[in-house]
C-alpha cells in the first residue's frame, strides 16, 4: 500500500544544509519535510571543519538556532599562515572589521537536529530509494521507502542538499548539466585529539614536507591535519608518527609548545574542487555538497552551503509568500557567482600552501605569491575577505 | 697593438638600463664606460614597451634626463580590463595616489642618449667580441675589439646591461647560476600605426579569439597588440587582416571608434618568463633583461630593469663613494624580491586575460579571478599597486 503527503518544499538531505534551509522556511511558514537516507548518529559521526563565517553565524541567528553556537563558539579575528620559516598575521577583524566563529559542523548540526525535532515539523531518517520525478516540468515528486512502505512526496519544490553522492545532482539530466573538476595530487590527513590548541587562532602552514594545518573545535579539543600522499592508508599513520610529522612541518616555537595526546579520530581525506552548473532544472534546486566541493583550505564547504541555502530561503520566500516565483530563475545564476569565487579562493590558497612536484619556474612563483600576498595591505585584505567570507548577495 | 683603459664601472650594454645607470653614476662621480656591440641606430630600432612606472619616471628625474619625457609623456591615471562583454576600469590615481606615465621605451633611451653625449663620459658602439675576465675573485677586464683593434678595459665592477641574448649572463659559472623559464604557448602580434589611439587609456581585453591590447605612444601614434599562435608569421598579417581581427576582439563600443590606418612597423614576439639566480658573480651584476624576462602583459620588461638599476646604483654609490662595499654583496637578494613580484604579476596578469586551450575548470577559474579580483576595492588595488609598480628597495 502506497502513503502520499504533500508538502510545499521538499528537502533531501538532513546534513546541515537541509536541516538550516528546513528551518528558516519553517519560521516564515513554508511547510516543508526532510528526508534522509542515513540515521541522525551518522550524519553527527561526519566530521567536517569548524570555521564560520559571519555570514553562516547571522543566518544561524536568523533560524534562531544560534544559542549553544553564541554560546560556545570561540571568535577568530585572525589566522596566521607560516611559510618560508616566517609567520604573517592576517588580521581578520582589522582589514575586514570581520571575524570567524570556531564551532564544529558536528555542533551546527546537532543544534539544528534539535530545533528541528523543537519545532515539530516532519523529518524522515532512513529514507531508503529515494526518486525525484516530475520537477522539470510537471508537478514533483519524491518516491521513497520508509520502513519497508513505499511513500509518495508531492511537493511544489525539491532543494537537493543531499551532497555529493545524493540522488538530486545525479537526477539532472545528462545533456544539461556540466561538470567542472580538479583533483589535487596529495589528501588531508586529520587527528582530532583532546588536547588543547597549541594556539589561539589557527596557523597554516606551507613547509617542503607539506602542509600542515592547527586547527581546533574548542579551548580542549585540537584538530590537525597535514598534507599526505593519496597512497596512503590511515592504518600506517600511528599517532606517534602523526605527532612527529606534524611537528617537523610546524615552525621551531610552535612545534615546541605543542601538546600531543591519543587520537580520537584520525582519517584521510582527497582533494577536489568540483562544480556542477547550473544549480536549478525545474523545480530542483541543488545546495551545496549536491552541486559543488571545495578542497577544504579555508575551510569553505559548509559556508557555502549555506550562502546557496540564503539564496534558495530567499528566492523561496519570494515564491510562496509573496507570489514572485521567477525570483527562483535567478537562484542559479547568483548562487553560481559566489560559489566560483569561493572555489577560486579554495583553489588559490591550496595552491598557495601545499607541496607540489612542479617545475622551477612554478615553485618560485608560489614562493612569490607568499610574499607579495602577505606584503601589503591590498594582498592581505584580499586573504582576509575572503577568509571571512564575501557578502552574500540578495534575491531581488 | 693592444690599448689600455681603466674606469670604476664597465658596463655592458647601451639600451636604457646600461644608459641609466651611467648617467646615475657619472653625476655623482663615478667614472664608468660603455661598451654596446651595435649602432645607436640599431638600438634605437628596438621596439618596446612605453609604459613607465612612477618609479621609473623618479629615477630619470634623479638623472636629469626628463626634461622631454615630463613635456611630452602622458600621465595614465586608470586602465581598462574588458572580459566577459564588460569593461571594468582600474583607477590607478585612485586606488594608490600614483600615476603611470605613457613615453616610449625609444624616446627614453633616445633622451639618455643625448644626455651621454653632453656629459662627455665615455661610450663605445660596435664593441665586438666583448669578453669579461677575473670578475669572481681577481681584478675584473673586459676585452672586446673595436674598428679592428683589440683593447682592455680595466675596472672595479662590471654591469651586465646587455639583455637576454648578452654575454654577461653568459659569462657566469655554469655551476653557479639557476635559470627558471616559462614559455606561453602563444606571441603578441604587435602593430604601431600614426592613427589616434582609440581611447585616452590604455584598454585590456580578453576575447574567447584571444587576447587584444589597445596602447599608444603619444596623442597621434597607437600601439596594437593581439594574441597570436606561435606558428603564424608577420607576412601572413596584412594591415587590413590585423585591423579586422583587432576590431572582432574589442569591446563594441571600442571597435566602432577604432582609427585605422598604416602600419609603420608590425612584428611578431613570443612571450617568456625567465629569471636567472643570482644576479651578482664576484664583482659581475647583472641588470634587467640580463637576468630576467617577463611577458609584456603589464609592461613590467624596462620598469624592472629600472628598479635593477636603482638597487645597485645606490649599492655602487655606497663601494666607490662611502667605503661600504659590503652593500653589494646584498645586491641580488634584493633585486630579485622585486624581480620575483613583477615576474609574479606578468605572469598572473597574462594568466588572466589571454585565452588558454584549457580544461574546463582553469576556464572557469580564469572567470572567477576577472570577476574576483574588479569586484572589490582589495581586489582592484592588488591589480593598481603592481601595476603602477611596488616601491623600490632601499639598500642600507
Amino acid at each position: 500500500m502506497e502513503e502520499h503527503m504533500k508538502t510545499q518544499v521538499a528537502i533531501i538531505g538532513a546534513g546541515p544544509s537541509g536541516l538550516l534551509l528546513g528551518q528558516l522556511l519553517h519560521r516564515c511558514g513554508i511547510d516543508n519535510v526532510i528526508l534522509e537516507r542515513h540515521t541522525p548518529d551518522y550524519v553527527l559521526g561526519r566530521i567536517r571543519a569548524g570555521v564560520l563565517e559571519y555570514g553562516f553565524v547571522d543566518l544561524m541567528r536568523e533560524a534562531g538556532v544560534s544559542e549553544r553556537m553564541d554560546r560556545e563558539g570561540l571568535v577568530h579575528g585572525g589566522i596566521t599562515l607560516s611559510f618560508q620559516g616566517r609567520r604573517e598575521h592576517v588580521d581578520l577583524k582589522a582589514l575586514t572589521g570581520k571575524s570567524v566563529l570556531v564551532y564544529g559542523q558536528t555542533e551546527v548540526t546537532r543544534d539544528l537536529m534539535a530545533a528541528r525535532q523543537a519545532s515539530g515539523a516532519p523529518i524522515c531518517y532512513e529514507a531508503e530509494d529515494v526518486q525525484l520525478h516530475d520537477f522539470l516540468d510537471g508537478r514533483p515528486r519524491v518516491t521513497f521507502t520508509h520502513q519497508g512502505r513505499k511513500k509518495t512526496l508531492e511537493c511544489d519544490y525539491i532543494a537537493g542538499c543531499d551532497g555529493f553522492h545524493g540522488v538530486s545532482r545525479k537526477s539532472a539530466p545528462k545533456d544539461r548539466i556540466k561538470e567542472f573538476e580538479r583533483v589535487y595530487p596529495f589528501g588531508w590527513l586529520g587527528l582530532m585529539s583532546d588536547t588543547p590548541p597549541v594556539e589561539d587562532e589557527l596557523i597554516y602552514v606551507h613547509n617542503p614536507r607539506g602542509f600542515a594545518l592547527c586547527s581546533m573545535r574548542s579551548h580542549t579539543r585540537s584538530r590537525y591535519y597535514i598534507q599526505c600522499s593519496l597512497a596512503e592508508h590511515v592504518e600506517e599513520w600511528s599517532d606517534d608518527r602523526f605527532w612527529t610529522e606534524l611537528s617537523a612541518r610546524l615552525p621551531e616555537d610552535v612545534a615546541a609548545k605543542l601538546v600531543t595526546g591519543p587520537s580520537i579520530e584520525k582519517s584521510i581525506a582527497p582533494l577536489r574542487s568540483f562544480v556542477a552548473e547550473p544549480m536549478k532544472f525545474g523545480k530542483l534546486f541543488l545546495v551545496g555538497d549536491a552541486a559543488h566541493i571545495v578542497p577544504p583550505t579555508g575551510a569553505k564547504g559548509l559556508n557555502l552551503a549555506s550562502s546557496d541555502v540564503y539564496t534558495l530561503y530567499h528566492a523561496l520566500r519570494g515564491a510562496c509568500l509573496e507570489g514572485r516565483p521567477e525570483l527562483l530563475d535567478r537562484y542559479s545564476e547568483i548562487a553560481l557567482r559566489r560559489v566560483w569565487k569561493a572555489e577560486r579562493f579554495s583553489w588559490w590558497m591550496s595552491m598557495l600552501l601545499h607541496t607540489f612536484d612542479d617545475d622551477a619556474f612554478s615553485q618560485r612563483i608560489q614562493k612569490a605569491e607568499q610574499d607579495y600576498y602577505t606584503s601589503t595591505r591590498a594582498g592581505l585584505t584580499t586573504i582576509a575577505e575572503n577568509y571571512v567570507g564575501l557578502p552574500y548577495e540578495p534575491v531581488a
